[in-house]
């Protein structure tokens, strides 16, 4: 049911039933390298190009979300993915692999979430008995396609952000014993006139931020409700400009709780510039990493924001800044 | 609920509030151009790119269908649109115009019935009172973008098809006097093999067919109980090798129902060779000239097969053939 003007809450409960998260070889030099399901040392996955090598990292994740659920691919009712190519084609061709129902997203990096919230919508309302979620983003062919090639050698500042490599997926059911999915915010577009796409986190903040706000304010909750609230992809720019707005906003936040998927997936590793990124960044951060420290009981009650910055290189040629959303899901032990 | 495999049944009977269809100059020529609530003579709409004059439609069709509806933007708890731009720029930017909360989707063609059956699905589970779908495409944005600028003059082969300028929206909410959205069949992705570009309708008819085999298996219905079935933008080439597919399977259905928006919108147009084609192929046709006819009492049960090519440009370049999909929706006076 809709609870304020955008956030619905999930009143059947319906289930993470099984998660996966892939990564490449520069994830698996990170901190959070042991919450992986599988690291690939080789960033072509066998294959001939990034492309397909993206799409291969999200057909594994999903590969193994199923099979760790003890179920098959016949049992998913419908598939929801997003990715940061051009006509999505990650998500398009990984659903011709699956072969299942497939509703095609694209919120930037913030499609781990967007897929999530609505695979739970539809789970809640008994349109699927099992709906399988999932994002994905490849570091060379976002590079390829957003920016330079990396061949190219290209200088960045510092507030550039590193796109993760890989792919994370969750099958979200209608029963079980936990952890739930309880309430999911719809973010609007964000847009505070940033057009650096050097600057993603500066960019994305204000829209975490309006997503935030919008979550305690739609559910009339406390700050303190949850043990963990992590942003998808803000960096260490980002980060420090959200918790100044949250602050400014009367939101005073405590640090020990609010963190960002982009600072902890690489930790200090100061070649990323300000952090990770891409759709795979709170994807593996949240269906690795975060699940599995839910399910060992250090984390009970945890919101993911993921942002995303929904900009093109063309949008950005013709002189445009940067629109900007953030979705939130909340999920509870 | 969800009957069969993957066909959602609205039981709480969500209402097609309002509908807009806003169409170009090619569109006005057409024999269809009394259903369009605008029609501009610019295809350029002022703006000083083809990608700003898509958005502008987008927003248009939006403003239009809400205000139809005797609505305002605030009353919208959520916005899904798609369309065919790198990084569905048209519906990014035009959710920051409208600012509502939004939730983006692509599935090429089909993004205008994957955007009702969604909107459908979070009205009826409750999680929005007023949801607004909307898809979009512009005929030299497309051609820009997946083939040659028009001013080069390249040329086609008779199973080409013209990309529709111009967008449809429709506003869903729970309650009132129909016409009421009853069904949707979420479609899987199916791939024969066909990777030419300049035959969308050949490689889109088997997507076609699979999801309405499905729909009727999926409810047990028999295929006289529709008024009209049309499929989105097949074309002359499409719809030909999707009546021989359904025969072959044993789908007998009446030539006299059974249509393809791509047909009806251009007419004997000789200039579009096989028939319209774009995201707003089916969306103009189906929130204007169909809608109008359900009004006026000439249909009352009708299945919109939305289709939709899943390529990129460089899918195609890396020898991939065409993933295909379509999605359909059940309206009933």
């Amino acid at each position: 049911m809709l609870k304020g003007h955008q956030t619905w809450i999930f009143e059947n409960r319906p289930v993470l039933h099984s998660c996966a998260a892939i990564g490449g070889p520069f994830e698996a030099a990170g901190p959070l390298s042991a919450d992986f399901d599988l690291l690939h040392e080789d960033i072509w996955l066998g294959q001939n190009s990034f492309e397909k090598a993206e799409k291969r990292f999200l057909e594994e994740a999903c590969e193994f979300a199923i099979r760790k659920g003890g179920l098959k691919k016949e049992d998913i009712n419908v598939f929801l993915s997003g990715d940061l190519m051009n006509q999505i084609i990650s998500s398009s061709f990984a659903a011709r692999t699956i072969g299942v129902p497939f509703l095609g997203l694209f919120g930037a990096c913030s499609s781990s979430m967007e897929s999530l919230a609505v695979a739970s919508a539809l789970v809640n309302g008994k349109f699927a008995k099992y709906a399988l979620a999932a994002a994905s983003s490849h570091n060379a062919a976002a590079e390829k396609q957003f920016r330079y090639p990396t061949e190219y050698g290209a200088q960045k500042p510092p507030t550039a952000q590193w796109t993760v490599t890989g792919a994370g997926a969750a099958v979200v059911t209608d029963s079980g014993d936990g952890p739930y999915i309880t309430s999911a915010t719809v973010g609007r577009v964000v847009d505070m006139g940033i057009s650096d796409p050097f600057n993603m986190g500066g960019a994305m903040a204000p829209a975490a931020v309006d997503t935030i706000q919008a979550h305690f304010r739609d559910l009339n909750r406390g700050l303190d409700y949850y043990d963990m609230i992590a942003t998808g992809d803000l960096g260490k720019v980002g980060h420090r400009i959200a918790t100044d707005l949250l602050t400014e906003h009367g939101l005073k936040i405590n640090e020990d709780i609010f963190t960002d998927c982009g600072l902890l997936i690489y930790g200090d590793n100061k070649q990323v510039f300000a952090g990770g990124s891409g759709c795979a960044c709170s994807a593996t951060v949240t269906y690795g990493h975060i699940m599995n420290r839910v399910k060992k009981g250090e984390l009970k009650k945890i919101l993911i924001v993921a942002t995303g910055a929904l900009l093109s290189p063309m949008s950005y040629q013709q002189k445009e800044s940067i629109p900007c959303i953030a979705h939130a899901v909340s999920i509870e032990a």
